[in-house]
């Protein structure tokens, strides 16, 4: 059990961009807000707004009754947490970890938690660090229901929407994979996309307007193939695989005829073909979806 | 020299869904419109609406002063046009070809229509099918400006917007190939995430609200970056790419933990893990686009 002091009070371990960016968040909610970061230096600007800087990882959780966690991997976490004296000072307390993993690590981190007597909530942020204490921001969070209504009021306190996704730990984790899949994959891809028009002589300032215009119709086509993945039907009416794998084979080309590494559309472009060698020409693009993973 | 009846009038080759979008805006607008296809029996619904069936691409293309071609690539429009017959009643007419294909093989097709005394735009339409005849739809040209000046008026008939992107025959094939290559590798990295998510328990349908909000976040990403891009200047503040690679990596695990091929995201963070080793560490993702295509 936490006093009411602690209660109105959070840690917040690890000060990258990210890390500065929630507890800048907690400092302008009004808590007391504790921090620390492995390299010091990076609390300065914090420190000035009122945020206490504490010398050990130990201390800084023993200040608050929640910790947040934020650090590039759960090697970090565990590098900063995994520890006698830290563990020692977590009994009764809660970390919330809003650090970037895997599901697993997830549930591993969960099992070690309650052996050591302290609660334990995974998240995910999935919006960039200017949305943080802004109605933009996304958090999902699960584990369990009880523990995060408790913190709930204090998470608030970021901003944006916070969505519990249930009580298996693993599940903001999941959610993260995928969704960072998406991001990460459409970055390389508008990565690629402006090394190719640079070399057909077009700046990405030219071609920007229109590469938002393709953001724009990414949401109604991701809402219609939901639907096609979910029932296992991939009607190719409008846009066939055949026509799909087309189109990736001129990028390929053109690429290449640049001297510009098209791995990343090669492999898209061989789960299209694997599809239609399947005898799924006729079918739409999310066939790919059940070639990767069949049900 | 086209007659006026001609003027009024518009040929489109190829009935796949494009090609009967695009006939059937002609025919809402008020235009004579003939139609041909490869395989016959395409056009019924077509003709119920008014539109007069040709027995040959040379008798479609004698029937108006533009003719439209929307077919899969320019092999199939080389199978379909390049032919004496077809030259031939193509001679003083004009042809704009809005079939998806590469910058070098439109101006190839420039240089054989100018042989045979025909005009030629080189198009690309970069929206869905549904979007044809509304104001959504988004259409680039290229090729001779008073060429294009003189057909804008039935290429108005599409809806949408239109966008000369000049002189240079290949440039709207350019623009092409990098929306498309940004397009179809998000979709990739789309059909991959629910794998991974179903893989993990989570349907389309659970995920699709927060991947639309991956879909949203985009467009100001984009922009931002292609200023990056067109500086040279890579600032990874608030996200460099050692923490890109660590979600990658993550991704990566996660998929062929459960069986599921990573391949185009290893191609990905293979890029991104090619300009950590050249000491961009620090600096934002984009770097990977020096990394393609170095200046
Ligand atoms: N930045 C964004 O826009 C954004 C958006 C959504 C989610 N996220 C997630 O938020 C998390 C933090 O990201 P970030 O942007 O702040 O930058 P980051 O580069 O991912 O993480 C930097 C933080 O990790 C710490 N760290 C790294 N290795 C460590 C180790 N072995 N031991 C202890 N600490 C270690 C760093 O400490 P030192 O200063 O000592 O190196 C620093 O505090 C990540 O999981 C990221 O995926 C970020
Ligand atoms: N569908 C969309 O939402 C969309 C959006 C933007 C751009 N586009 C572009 O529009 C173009 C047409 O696409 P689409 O959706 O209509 O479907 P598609 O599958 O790309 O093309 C089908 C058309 O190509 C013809 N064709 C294929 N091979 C041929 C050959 N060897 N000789 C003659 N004709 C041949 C087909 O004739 P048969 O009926 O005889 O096979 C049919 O008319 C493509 O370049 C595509 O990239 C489509």
């Amino acid at each position: 059990m936490t006093s009411h002091a602690e209660q109105s009070a959070v840690t917040v371990l690890g000060l990258g961009p990210m890390g500065r960016a929630l507890a800048g968040a907690f400092l302008d909610a009004g808590l007391r807000t504790t921090v620390w970061n492995r390299t010091p230096g990076k609390d300065g600007e914090l420190v000035e707004r009122g945020a206490v800087s504490a010398r050990s990882p130990e201390e800084a959780v023993g200040a608050s009754g929640l910790t947040v966690i934020c650090v590039v991997n759960y090697d970090a976490v565990d590098a900063i947490v995994r520890r006698g004296a830290v563990t020692d000072a977590l009994k009764g307390r809660t970390v919330v970890n809003l650090t970037a993993d895997t599901p697993d690590r997830a549930r591993d981190n969960a099992t070690w938690a309650a052996e050591h007597g302290f609660g334990y909530l995974d998240g995910a942020i999935m919006t960039p660090i200017t949305t943080i204490g802004t109605p933009a921001g996304v958090f999902l969070h699960s584990g369990p229901e009880e523990l995060y209504r408790e913190h709930r009021p204090t998470l608030d306190a970021l901003g944006g929407t916070h969505t519990h996704l249930g009580e298996d730990i693993g599940r903001a984790a999941a959610y993260d994979i995928a969704l960072l899949d998406i991001f990460w994959t459409a970055m390389a891809g508008y990565a690629h996309a402006l090394a190719v028009a640079r070399a057909e002589g077009v700046t990405a300032r030219e071609l920007v307007p229109f590469a938002k215009g393709i953001g724009t119709i990414l949401p109604p086509i991701f809402e219609r193939a939901a639907a096609d993945v979910d029932s296992g039907r991939f009607s190719g009416e409008g846009n066939p695989i055949t026509s799909a794998v087309s189109s990736m084979a001129h990028i390929v080309h053109t690429s290449e005829a640049h001297g510009i590494d098209a791995g990343v559309m090669r492999a898209a472009e061989g789960l299209a073909r694997r599809a239609i060698g399947r005898g799924h020409g006729t079918d739409g693009f999310f066939q790919i979806t059940e070639i990767l993973n069949p049900r």
